[in-house]
């Protein structure tokens, strides 16, 4: 991960949030899972800026999407539990970066997005995984 | 937001917990989230003083009822795990208040309140928010 | 302590903070140290909401003006290390307040006041606790 | 505070990191201390994503550039104690923004930068700020 693809990827996500007509956070981690960078819209919800670090953070400390995980953790799933720990956000919005173009065995990075509805976060959230997937 | 509304608003919530027989504590943020106002009714509970701002803080950035939140939050639920965050209070009684007179696009406060049944604490949360509304 | 007290106590201190030309932040709280009342100034600013509340628990907590605690807390002093409970705030601006008008042994409450300088806050502090006194 | 904005005293911040020979992490809140943008230079450590933020929202919510804070935090400094507590971060690299481009009484956001030498974060940060001023 580095700071001008990371910009691309918010740029990305934003993009598709205007299309959608949703106020989005954007967030993309790197492989240790810290901040490389964050953008959020003017008039976005001031929830974003925990909870799309925190669904990017996720993605890549668990290797999965946030929606993937979601019910994983619900009551009767395997990962039961985890959501109560402060660091993770488990519910959609949250795609991790695999080295490889997505062939890989390696996460390098995440990006989370927060703000819309959990159908719009993960609309943008793919757009930029998209761009990654192709950078 | 300001120190003159908030007290309006705080004593709008207490007088329908009068009326309802209920003690409470009512809690009043501005667009940051950050108390303005908080007022506990002699004999209300402890737990007033973090849950009332709590959901005043959680209505603002969600931009939506807590009421609203409550059944999202639910094992089953698109944000299931989000009440686990303890900056978050995910249960009816906190209330965004819009720019515009409820028209507008944009959060500009929050009241929350706590102390009687959720039920009780809705309506007079409602109370403060329909005082915002005329001002 | 009681609500319509708490109150005055607040506009005390918001009247001398606008005698000295301070934008401040005040709490009242109980003799369980938790919050009675609270009153932001408008244009005061958002750290008033953590250190109003945490100069009037830690008065009450302690049993001494946080002005007084100040130096107990210093490197070297009786009470180091105190500063860094993340509950306490250990300088000027919190006043305990005691049963029979400053003869009792009871603590009944505090009074905190935040964002002027340290000699304002205590100011402002000390005339909501003088409107104590003589309650 | 806008996103537009935010990102362009990011790069302003980063410009003069590049011309110092420093690495740094930048971010930008908005009155209520929120995250606005956010940028982590290539190879900036991984303490930035905390760090940045912290001075930022420490800026906002005292009022006071970090770099003035340092002092009055200091053992036998009127706000000893303040450093201890985990939202702040009180040493230079943090400044505020206020309202009528340096003129006005309102602080409307704030730009903290970390990664470089004290001295280098605090000549970022302004380099951010005076874009700021003229903007």
């Amino acid at each position: 991960m580095n700071l001008e693809l990371a910009l691309r990827m918010c740029e990305a996500a934003i993009k598709e949030a205007a299309r959608a007509g949703a106020l989005v956070s954007v967030a993309v981690v790197d492989a240790g899972g810290h901040l490389v960078a964050f953008q959020r819209m003017d008039g976005a919800e001031i929830a974003g800026p925990a909870l799309a670090p925190g669904k990017a953070y996720t993605a890549v400390a668990h290797r999965i999407a946030t929606a993937d995980l979601a019910p994983m953790v619900q009551p009767g799933g395997e990962l039961y539990g985890l959501a109560a720990d402060g660091r993770y956000v488990c519910f959609g919005g949250g795609i991790p970066l695999w080295d490889g173009h997505g062939e890989g065995e390696r996460v390098v990075g995440g990006v989370g997005v927060s703000g819309g509805t959990v159908e719009q976060d993960v609309a943008c959230a793919e757009a930029a995984a998209a761009l990654w997937e192709t950078a």
